[in-house]
């Protein structure tokens, strides 16, 4: 027997190419996790046993050579250590979201600031702690310093005092608790000293001389681990979909007079709600893949990440859209296998539970979104830093409109399926809410002399819808490089079939807004919902070798319903559905609308 | 002090109104329940003591007199039982989910046919059963049969296996259960014979000869669950949007420069995701209401409900579109009180769970969409009978669009407003759907040849969105007749905007389709957004005196966010915020867009 294969673990191109290049760590990793027993799928476990075993499993994983050494690449910033451990978190995740959670944190030196939802306050000796730093009566601002809470043996140390957060939707093996701390006293160097230090003599240094330019830096050292939440979303996504749509290959309802009922993924409904968000998925895993490159490269260089605020806004809004997918993905996963679905055996409801407060921790999804769009303005006040703002504005009102419009216009009928078309619409879009909100926020500002804390608020709706037009731009495209790259044919094929699908979905969600700025006209829009329904009925048996690609080891699948025997729960039992003819199928099936890149 | 004045219950005209007929019997058993001390908020139960909870809790609300009174006027049909029992359930289901869920089941006789998902299966000691009845080997269609299950002892009956499925996403007080059946004989008397009967020498008799009238009798006797459904789903909302928009109107978050931070029910973000849910609730509560009026005279004048199929499919349309909005609704409040919301302290991520499960039970909302959607079918059919549908269709491709078209053409800028424009625009849409529908599928299965099966199935996404199209149509017409109702000048204003608002989230979220038939320009579809984001502000502090007038006991809000206090989470507790000045309030706020009823 193939080492694994008894977990339904597989090879092949594609499933290395979706798993890029860390596919071999992944494959160890899961193999592990995956044959080992304290992984076994619990949700009938009390609030304490819950966190016993996490515990458990936390300092398990902790022990293993692989992580050992990811560690130890993090201490020295090995090439490519971020990707490593994104990876390493995602995986970690699919076998238990707490686990994941819980303490594999890349490179965060620092709590939040609210001081609550501390992961592991309940039991930790030490924490981080964000404070003011007051020297001689004088701030320097928020500092992170490392306060030991408990001694050896458990006890709280004097001043100390730690509130238990008990019960939660889910992640019921983080204990999130609140920490109090009364005149602690700490020794000078317990202040965690990348951004400032204190001397002996009680001066205070920094590289860093503005006071709200550290705060930024600091900020900025959650870039990694909002990435880490998008690659635990996208694994909470990849286990939902799998297990719906081996359901929905399986299970029989509803069918033709007299005949044998059809398979559940036949009905219109079914397609049209799965499949956009497998699109989705694939979407994300390139995009997040590629902002992790792009941190690897500027730590491996050097850079300071404060200095990278194009990513640090990529980051933000990646995390924020790819949490809300999640959402929306798991809830249709539940809906889309009925009552099944909502039995915890099936884990998706227990997966729903776990990842909900990913769209509100570390940092609410509303105000990423706005993390995004400041940068966006920044850049584009940069690009005219020489020209007054007026100016700009003028010569945008006069010409900038149209000249986007019509070099971009292409609303033929034959177009709309030509993936250059959706790339070229999602430019379109992100480009023209950058410009009328800046125009927006001038006149407010300027003009109407409205404070600007008003006029942004008054903005929100359109920061919210921009900043989520430059993420969809920004994935994609990665996609569509994904696309590009792949290096078997028929693979190739199979994803464009995807890609397009996502592209068509983003166009699809907001062709009001592409109506009313006459870049489609009302057939073109009308098109549009066709050719959804269309690729979602023509990827649907594409989908069984995508789900099969994401290599997820069956007991972290579970679920009965996916094919998954469990002695347990034999009436929950559904055969699993089989692939079909890889290569063949995949010819025969190529995307009727083709696609130019 | 007054009784009752400790839970916060209050009494105004808005009060009543909200409340309707029923509201002194709704308050006397808020009292009862919110005073006692079994339907404390737990959430830190195992299983089987949650289930023992349950029981206990079902117990004490079987034995209240009021309960013995509904139950005894389910009996004797008793003149507007069906709404007395309808807003009983809701009640109830404030104070606890589960015990919404189990018992209080309204005149329904059968589970359903899957024989999964019984409820009260691993404590009953009867089970109704939906079977094939066979008399000499002659099926008479499924029938609901009362089979024994367990003696008084609790010990099964030979040839009676009992499943316990155990844990779920939520309702974990409510006991599903599978239960299997091995030739076990019951006397012929345990046939419930509302639609058959089989004398003592063994031949069948039934009122209805057609064995598929009987199947759709039997099916049309789950219309009243389905509609408690949708009352209980209406409580999940108020209680989630009271507890999120009494913390909105307290937590402060961002602000300008050097002052004070604001409440974070100013963030544009915050009053468009809330308030939408606030007025879709309203328009629920009068839609609801006018479905269980027309429930209880058929009832009264002893139609039966299969001969009331326009009901019935209204009421299956209600159950779909209340049970998703409540989900998008407690999603929205859950994100919007952030990491407070997670903790089950607070009461809306349990909720979460424990209504996730109303989309697919009842009748799966997907399915429950078609239902609808074949009887407006059946609707059209027979008002065109004595014409072949081919002149039909012939004339509706002749004039009827156009015709329609015009008279309700209306996008003049001043009147997007008017309430008479966004009722005839949802009537439109409905309309327009219907006809294209019965286009569609006349050319597949007539012309093009295709089976029925997958004509109906291709047009799905078609079918379901005229199913919504319809419920939209009757819930804003039902709003906008109870507003013209209303007693109360001032009260009728603050339901006027409310309404507004809700007319207006319609056309907005469906304004790429009024784009693409263009009924919308794309100005007038912009001015629709700005209309959208301008109520919700306008409705903000209104929005407390409507959350207040839903009359929910402290002890069933129970969240310390929403200001009950609770020594075992002073961590969460925000104060409760002050009423605005009502009448006053209510006069200097009256709506921008004035309305022609």
């Amino acid at each position: 027997m193939e080492p694994g294969s008894d977990l339904g673990l597989g090879d092949s191109p594609l499933h290395r190419y979706l798993d890029g290049e860390f596919w071999s760590l992944k494959n160890e990793l899961r193999r592990v996790l995956g044959g080992c027993p304290l992984f076994r799928h619990r949700y009938d476990l009390s609030l304490d046993e819950m966190r016993a075993l996490t515990f458990q499993r936390v300092t398990f994983t902790m022990g293993l050579p692989l992580l050992k050494r990811a560690i130890q690449e993090q201490a020295e910033k090995t090439k490519n250590f971020i990707s490593r451990s994104l990876v390493i978190g995602e995986v970690l995740s699919t076998a238990d979201m707490a686990t994941g959670v819980k303490e594999f944190v890349i490179n965060t030196p620092c709590e939040n600031a609210e001081k609550m939802y501390i992961g592991n306050a309940m039991y930790g000796n030490y924490a981080a702690v964000f404070a003011q730093l007051i020297i001689n009566g004088r701030s320097q601002g928020p500092h992170c310093f490392i306060v030991p809470v408990r001694d050896e043996d458990g006890n709280l140390y004097p001043g100390v005092t730690a509130i238990d957060m008990m019960y939660k939707e889910g992640l019921h093996g983080v204990d999130n608790g609140i920490l109090i701390f009364d005149k602690v006293r700490i020794p000078r160097e317990n202040l965690l000293d990348k951004f400032g230090s204190v001397t002996p003599e009680g001066q205070y240094h920094s590289r860093i001389k503005n006071k709200s330019a550290r705060f930024n830096a600091m900020l900025a050292a959650l870039t990694p681990s909002r990435l880490a939440v998008t690659f635990q979303a996208m694994g909470a996504m990849k286990l939902g979909l799998t297990i719906a749509i081996r359901y929905s290959h399986s299970r029989r309802q509803f069918g033709p007079k007299a005949k044998e009922e059809v398979k559940i993924i036949e009905h219109q409904t079914q397609t049209l709600r799965l499949m956009p968000h497998l699109a989705t998925a694939l979407a994300l895993t390139f995009a997040s893949r590629y902002a992790g490159v792009l941190l690897d490269e500027d730590v491996f260089h050097g850079k300071e990440l404060v200095d990278s605020r194009p990513l640090q806004a990529l980051v933000a809004g990646l995390k924020a859209y790819s949490t809300w997918e999640n959402i929306r993905c798991l809830q249709d996963c539940r809906e889309c296998t009925g009552g099944m679905g909502y039995m915890m055996e099936n884990r998706i409801s227990g997966l729903k539970c776990d990842t909900d407060v990913f769209v509100t921790f570390e940092g609410d999804n509303v105000v990423l979104l706005q993390v995004v769009v400041r940068e966006l303005l920044a850049q584009y006040t940069k690009q005219y830093e020489e020209r007054p703002i007026t100016s700009l504005l003028q010569s945008w009102a006069e010409s900038g409109g149209d000249k986007l419009r019509t070099s971009f216009l292409a609303f033929n009928m034959d177009t709309v399926g030509n993936l250059t078309f959706l790339l070229k619409a999602v430019n379109f879009r992100e480009r023209v809410l950058q410009r009328s909100l800046v125009a927006r926020i001038y006149y407010k500002v300027m003009t109407k002399k409205e404070d600007f804390f008003s006029a942004w608020n008054s903005c929100l709706h359109h920061v919210a819808s921009l900043s989520l037009a430059h993420i969809h731009r920004v994935t994609l495209e990665q996609f569509s490089l994904a696309v590009r790259r792949c290096p078997d044919q028929e693979d190739q094929a199979l994803l464009m079939k995807f890609c397009l699908l996502y592209g068509t979905r983003l166009v699809f969600q907001e062709r009001a807004w592409y109506l009313e700025h006459k870049y489609l006209t009302p057939r073109a829009s009308m098109r549009i919902r066709t050719q959804l329904l269309d690729l979602c009925d023509s990827v649907k048996d594409d989908a069984l070798r995508v789900i099969s690609a994401f290599n997820i080891p069956h007991t972290s699948l579970h679920a009965p319903i996916a094919g998954i025997t469990n002695p347990l729960a034999a009436w929950a039992f559904y055969p699993a559905p089989l692939l079909p003819p890889a290569r063949e199928g995949a010819r025969s099936r190529r995307p009727k609308l083709e696609a130019k890149l």
